[in-house]
């Protein structure tokens, strides 16, 4: 298929039939987040791969009881980090230098800039940028398993507090903002599959100048 | 190009040559990102598909003058709606029914739902909630670039309020987010095409539970 085919192929699967991904095509679809770009570099987040059923069964009433939770058999966990720190960018930072054999202080201009502009924030607003680049992998990662022909369901929909205390995501700095499921539709009793999919169309929503 | 390696060959191109993207790839990529899944289908943005170099070369300083935005032959404008109002969802929710053959109200509890979600929200949240949609599409919309050999830099680095002037996006109820130069790679003076990508490794990524 090719990448718009796979895109019309996939939908938000409402109903999964628990067979389970191979873990391959899962680190295909977790190495295409690990690729995608994010600013300055900084990848603000980690993602949650869960394949314990009894987990998944704790998550399911968290995320209103949606089925997928439990049918899917990797359930990933898109987390940002809930503030950008000085040592969280000195990490990314040192790990660049590193890897570009760079002179220790080659970055430093760029480095103190983003601190400076971090620094100026808000906790709330650090983690509301940290977010937005968690949608750029999750985008890219929803495009993976397309590619891959595995179902998945982005969702939002679920109580982020609780899922955070659940999996103690505040003890590592972070805070969950979306999930994706990952399985198999169930063609019998997935609703969804059967209607069109719709978009608004291209001349409402592109403009050219 | 497998997807992976697709999104291993692409990099934030930092210079690029000026050669003319063709329509149809340019066409594919904004049908990638109008296939992008949104929360609840709202397709909260618009897309701006700028070509005239007049108006690029008025963009530049805003964008801290980064050579990209006019050596691009197409420059990407991704802006989020500023707020979603019961009429925006109305339309969205109209048009599911038209294209699904559904009964005109079999959508009414998750319509009156959505606005009552959204009408609980300040305008502000309501804007970065659709620019979270935004980060989805723009995250396929890189995808679908290097799916297609097109060199993009994604960008979050311009005076956002001084672009929504220029570009009339307030009077059209949008706030730009990113923006996004397609073109192509001058292999000659790009620093940056030189470099190895440097990612955080896996392990440090993903946590497997």
């Amino acid at each position: 298929m090719s990448f718009l085919e796979s895109l019309n192929w996939r939908y938000a699967t409402k109903r999964m039939n628990g067979k389970k991904v191979p873990q391959n095509k899962v680190d295909i679809i977790l190495e295409a987040a690990r690729l995608a770009p994010t600013s300055s570099g900084l990848q603000p987040f980690t993602i949650l791969s869960i394949t314990d059923p009894a987990l998944q069964e704790m998550i399911k009433p968290i995320a209103n009881n949606q089925p997928q939770i439990t049918e899917a058999s990797h359930l990933l966990v898109f987390a940002a980090w809930d503030s950008v720190t000085p040592e969280k960018i000195d990490e990314v930072f040192d790990q660049v230098i590193q890897e570009r054999n760079l002179p220790a202080d080659g970055l430093d201009n760029y480095r103190n800039f983003l601190k400076s502009k971090f620094g100026s924030m808000s906790t709330e607003e650090q983690f509301q940028s940290a977010a937005r680049q968690t949608y750029v992998a999750f985008g890219i990662a929803i495009a993976a398993a397309a590619t891959e022909e595995i179902d998945a369901t982005p969702m939002e929909g679920f109580r982020n507090s609780e899922l955070d205390e659940l999996l103690g995501l505040k003890e590592k700095g972070l805070r969950s903002v979306t999930l994706l499921p990952l399985g198999y539709r169930d063609e019998e009793n997935d609703w969804l599959l059967k209607q069109k999919k719709v978009r608004r169309t291209k001349s409402d929503l592109v403009i050219e100048l």
